[in-house]
């Protein structure tokens, strides 16, 4: 029998399959990296294929990205497909690896948009990166009225103890603006109820 | 262009794509489910592919099981196909929807083998269903050296909060047997690191 493989590379929308990692070149700052996961975010909106989050998997010391995420819980019945869920599962597949922090492998970091919520903070401590850096702060998404679920009140300092950096706020007011315009488009916000 | 569909699916086992949901039939009482989701587990132990974990989504009202999960982070180079996430994924592709709570569903509950790590908490808050039968506990999980990640300190409450009803505790030492027995097996243990 055929066995067909996993491939949460469908997630991704058209335009974003397109724009594949490889071609993107390296990024060598945090800021460089972070304008890109909020233009995917942007993009996400304006193609209106999901919410307004995006995410990019990096190799941390060359700056050489490995997979990109954005939000497509709506787009493909999935409420798990957030961007940090679809950048982490595709850097796996494309590493085929089922964790990034193997003998061998350069450090990985995750750089998303906004503040993970409850479940893409435990998924971001299974899939073995060693830095998170956030834009958006976990309040500014609940002010645009996404439910961000219920996270140890401690959140920075578990993923810390665990062994990951976090570096938080950084280009917080452009990662707002792009919740702002999915509001402004009246984008659905969705917290595991139809709407 | 050919638009490949994305296909949770594909995280299962050959023996468990071949045992549908369909054919299963009715299971009217908790315990009965119950012990699907940890023949579920077992059988993934036995088949040696993937951790001692196994879920169900039911209708809660005639029992009859939508999708049925098994831990796949191994063998799909995937850190977040745990049982439960797999097994929601799939119902949520098989229904159309991207959450389980909508209008004109009936309800929908998902039945684990142990209590939910800190990722699979928030993904059952995203994925509408509306009660969480739960095997073996988190400290058990943990006695077998599985890291199950922080969740907070009241996470049923937390789920209570937002209208899931929670049962714990259901056919628990025959839940902690499997885990036994992969432990007797040496299977991989892995927590974010490559072993």
């Amino acid at each position: 029998m055929h066995r067909e493989r996993y491939n949460p590379e469908a997630l991704l929308p058209s335009w974003l399959r397109e724009l594949s990692a490889e071609k993107c070149g390296a990024l060598p700052s945090d800021e460089e990296r972070m304008k890109l996961a909020i233009e995917l975010a942007r993009q996400n909106v304006l193609h209106g294929t999901g919410g307004p989050f995006g995410a990019a998997v990096f190799d941390r010391s060359t700056g050489v990205p490995v997979a990109f995420g954005v939000n497509r819980v709506v787009g493909s019945n999935c409420s798990h497909a957030h961007a940090e869920m679809v950048a982490l599962a595709i850097a796996e597949q494309r590493l085929s690896s089922y964790t990034l922090n193997r003998p061998g492998f350069p450090r990985y970091e995750l750089v998303t948009s906004s503040e993970p919520c409850a479940m893409c903070f435990g998924a971001i401590i299974w899939s073995g990166v060693s830095r998170l850096v956030c834009g958006a702060r976990t309040a500014d998404a609940e002010d645009a009225g996404f439910d961000e679920g219920a996270k140890p009140q401690e959140w920075i300092a578990e993923l810390e103890k665990r062994g990951i950096e976090v570096v938080t706020d950084l280009c917080r007011s452009e990662a707002c603006e792009v919740l702002k315009l999915y509001l402004d488009r009246r984008g659905i916000v969705y917290n595991g109820r139809a709407t």
